[in-house]
């Protein structure tokens, strides 16, 4: 399924088109690791491939059938993202089926390989399940979902439980992205099959909070989302899964507003989550923010709550200076946490890689 | 989660330039159901929309903006496919999130709401589940995955077993397309909670065999789909989910690619499988086939075993004669079965409402 097959009935006129000119490879990786972008334009006049895959916009050049393409790299083995600009045009590219796709648009998507499997590469290992549970929540006032990963070894029908890791997606994304996108199925079957990490369910909940119209007040949105989390979704997944209800088994984690939310509903509620972090977190939901000053007033009986507060952010991400002074104030605060700036920018290269690293210290 | 929220930290270049530049709504559904297509392409030349919105490619025009638009319909209440042509460029609609994504290509999709919900409208009823399992194929040599519907009702620490209806996509779609484009979640919540459809696990395993020279030869990757099913996907879902196992409480039925697989997998293991049928089918798969033949060549036994055989196809299918065929040889044989030719086209505004219209019929 990962292999691309020739689709004999596929309906699009992208499709149909190229059924009736030679079709075009793009991406095409080479096992050199460069990579060659494709596009059929004809009639266009430049045409350039920006995003993960090049520091800079990078020109295609056109052979006499119309087809633009350029050759980058070697690349390191990751998983990038980049899109097409056509004169004026941003587009995606249409002879690749791989996207990432989100609530507010999209964009092409391309592995590259290196000798060893990456934290994120589906291995021949025992795979874990992915459900999706769609809701009307009373809280927002709409129809949401979330998705839940359940370990390989999880058995509905024994009596084991499981600790419970709340992971939050980014402004764009929805409950479906860390999967989808992200890895998080493969990347803790990796982890589990290699005892690296206990095994776990990853409960993923949606974190777009409606109507738009508040979404100006922060304060108001993070307690928006607390209260759908904590009435909605905690109580669907405890009745649905076996899982170990203890604080100690609980963690929530999140990705850039996602990280604002974990670290908002995290370190006000360290009764019920004891691990806690935020990756490239938004800390204007977090910073300066009275309830949690109150909630972190004591640092000792938080110390002694929390078994982890961790934070991580790439050195070339514009959210970092926020990051720096959440970080110090917390340091002020005597309040204890590990605090990491890596490589890397606010984009999902960075977030794969801190979720492997983060999970094996979880419910330890 | 269904209305598309401003997002503010989207990585995607796309993204980037319309924050730039004031902000393209498409498509925009007006609510006397005409809809509005824009693109902003402020060098090209001509653009058209194509798809299952107009009959024959539709001209944009162009305003001072560099933004090309076109109003259509109005259009009858469903789920319609569309792609833009930029001069030589086939292109999807980069302003709307919602596309049908494929294992070969994708494309943008729009929602015409009626006054009425239809069949597969997200209405406020109880929610069914949706997972997804990853195995490693031994018949096939790959990683593959399955997509199973639970209903509201289901619960898995009861003893309550239920009738299982395995359904099976087309040759451009994998395990998540019916779910994804052809929400059948939805379809099933709705049925569900009519009483229209009794309680059901719906699986929808994943269809594509691999390796691709072998594509060539119909019987044999019908024979492996076959075994695919039976020997590695129908025993994870008998051990995973309680569900009923006799053959009356078993249903077949695929579209297209899909079709032409639950012919023959369940004409030929109608010990397995009561209940049989084919949207659209690609009937080259089971036409003249010596095995479907030989496993249908006693009527009387047939007619007893098998509880229904449905076959239905659009009157502009170009797979129209095929399906006549297979039809006319059945009634020769003396197989009871139904056959409907209907209004529509090899696609999926025929394939969601074959699917509300056979489901009502099944394990009654």
């Amino acid at each position: 399924m990962l292999s691309k097959l020739v689709a004999s009935c596929f309906i699009s006129l992208a499709i149909a088109q190229a059924q009736q000119q030679p079709r075009i490879v793009s991406p095409e990786v080479h096992s050199d690791r460069r990579v060659t972008f494709r596009l059929r334009a004809p009639n266009a006049k430049e045409v350039m491939v920006s995003g993960q895959v090049t520091p800079k916009p990078a020109p295609l050049t056109k052979d006499e059938q119309g087809v633009w393409s350029v050759t980058l790299g070697p690349l390191e083995p990751d998983l990038y993202g980049y899109t097409f600009r056509v004169d004026g045009l941003s587009t995606s590219d249409p002879s690749n089926p791989f996207l990432q796709t989100g609530i507010r648009g999209y964009s092409s998507a391309v592995i590259i390989k290196g000798d060893t499997p990456t934290a994120w590469d589906a291995r021949s290992v025992p795979h874990g399940a992915v459900h999706r549970h769609h809701y009307d929540s009373k809280v927002v006032g709409d129809l949401r979902a979330f998705t839940v990963y359940t370990p390989p070894q999880y058995d509905a029908m024994s009596n084991t439980r499981y600790p419970v890791f709340y992971l939050l997606h980014g402004s764009g994304d929805d409950d479906t992205t860390w999967v989808d996108f992200g890895r998080a199925n493969f990347i803790l079957d990796n982890l589990i099959a290699d005892s690296k990490a206990k095994p776990m369910i990853v409960v993923m909940p949606y974190g777009q909070m409606v109507p738009p119209a508040d979404q100006s007040r922060t304060g108001r949105i993070n307690e928006r989302f607390e209260q759908d989390l904590l009435t909605e979704v905690l109580p669907r997944v405890e009745k649905l899964y076996k899982v170990d209800t203890s604080a100690d088994k609980r963690a929530i984690v999140g990705l850039s507003m996602g990280g604002g939310q974990s670290l908002w509903t995290g370190l006000n509620n360290l009764d019920r989550f004891a691990w806690v972090g935020g990756f490239s977190s938004s800390t204007r939901q977090v910073n300066g923010e009275e309830r949690i000053e109150k909630a972190l007033a004591d640092p000792k009986a938080v110390n002694k709550r929390a078994k982890l507060l961790w934070i991580a952010i790439g050195k070339e991400d514009t959210l970092l200076k926020g990051n720096d002074e959440f970080a110090a104030w917390l340091k002020t605060q005597g309040i204890t946490h590990t605090y990491q700036v890596t490589e890397g920018a606010h984009n999902w290269r960075v977030w794969r890689r801190y979720l492997a690293e983060l999970t094996p210290q979880l419910f330890r």
